[in-house]
């Protein structure tokens, strides 16, 4: 990271401030996102449990378009949708980077993981959801390849390079959420043999500390999926 | 904009450089918010003209992701998605600020910029594709009402304050896209009783220089939509 650069970045973490993370059950992707972020930068907050049928007023007051978390309440300013609060979080906090320093670079990151969140998730869960049908299973597989072949063509651990970035947290979903919802029903949909890059990337970004400190027990996804797509 | 975060940026406009932006029919809202991006920064740029019932190769390897235009090429190095392009070309080029400079600021930018485009833009051309269909107007209303109430809470000229930033950019497609789609069809979806603010700002938008620059003819977009939506 450019010397300078840090230097511009204010050093809130040496102020009294108030740092408030809203999520609701652990298996939340999008909290646990922010949660990654937080860890990455030794930030220390307070979890505000919601819940979802119930949800707070201070979640309405801070949420009111969407009304989900997680919702990032920062000194009083509330900041929503996980993307948003990530690249927030990298430009207030300093320590460790999570967008690249690189204007073209930061550009290729967010395209990259607006993809995954917007493309990719919708269509992964409509794969597992119809317990993998053959024309979801496909779409699914046609935008995976765009990942197998981004993963292949840079040749590095994580989509960061040597360390997880902004493109890792946002993939992060499919290394453990989809992985447990295949297991939950017993089927394959980022099927190993088409997609190994991504197979070696999951168990990277699953196996590195600091998004391990945040992920929710893996049998609670896998028994939260066996709930919601009705198979035991 | 803070002096010290200017001298961070490369002088790129002082060398020798490759703008090229690829386009289609010059209707396309998506296209225009990166040519005002580029207008705003004064960078010259050439302009590529897609036709998109015959694809050029260039379009397919530079964004074979969507296959669809903006793409901007700089230097050889390809950038898709408009939100994208124009977080870049103020990252990348000094002037006129696009981005506002304080992280919480510029959190709520990308917050605004994203619901326009993703949730504001489907609901809106779904309203006006339906004719004015009752419960596809009140869906758009919805969420025209929490852009009212932010030009509202913000009072200024624009989303940005005395100037356009990326919000008013991405809403762009409201104040002249929408506007002629209803006139093409004799209908009134964005109710300026309703929404006396939005109202102003588009008047506010499309008569700023920068934008008016690069607007394409309001009758042919007004044509565009009589053929589209099937309505003389």
């Amino acid at each position: 990271m450019n010397p300078a650069t840090q230097e511009l970045k204010p050093v809130y973490q040496e102020m009294a401030e108030e740092v408030k993370l809203y999520g609701y059950v652990e298996v939340s992707p999008f909290v646990t996102r922010v949660k990654i972020a937080l860890n990455l930068k030794g930030i220390n907050y307070e979890f505000i449990q919601e819940d979802l049928d119930n949800k707070s007023p201070d979640l309405l007051k801070y949420n009111p378009v969407y009304k989900k978390v997680p919702v990032l309440l920062h000194n009083g300013n509330p900041i929503s949708e996980s993307l948003v609060i990530i690249e927030y979080i990298d430009e207030v906090w300093k320590g460790v980077p999570i967008m690249p320093n690189d204007a073209y670079e930061k550009a290729q990151a967010r395209f990259w993981s607006t993809f995954i969140a917007d493309k990719c998730h919708p269509a992964l869960f409509k794969a597992i959801g119809s317990h993998g049908e053959e024309q979801a299973v496909a779409e699914a597989h046609e935008l995976l390849q765009f990942l197998e072949n981004e993963l292949n063509v840079k040749g590095t651990k994580f989509f960061g390079g040597d360390n997880i970035n902004l493109v890792d947290i946002c993939a992060g979903y499919i290394a453990h959420w989809v992985v447990a919802a295949e297991e939950a029903l017993g089927i394959e949909v980022v099927t190993k043999d088409k997609f190994p890059k991504i197979a070696e990337w999951c168990g990277n970004y699953i196996n590195c500390q600091v998004v391990k400190d945040c992920l929710p027990p893996r049998e609670r996804v896998v028994a939260y999926y066996k709930g919601r797509f009705g198979k035991a």
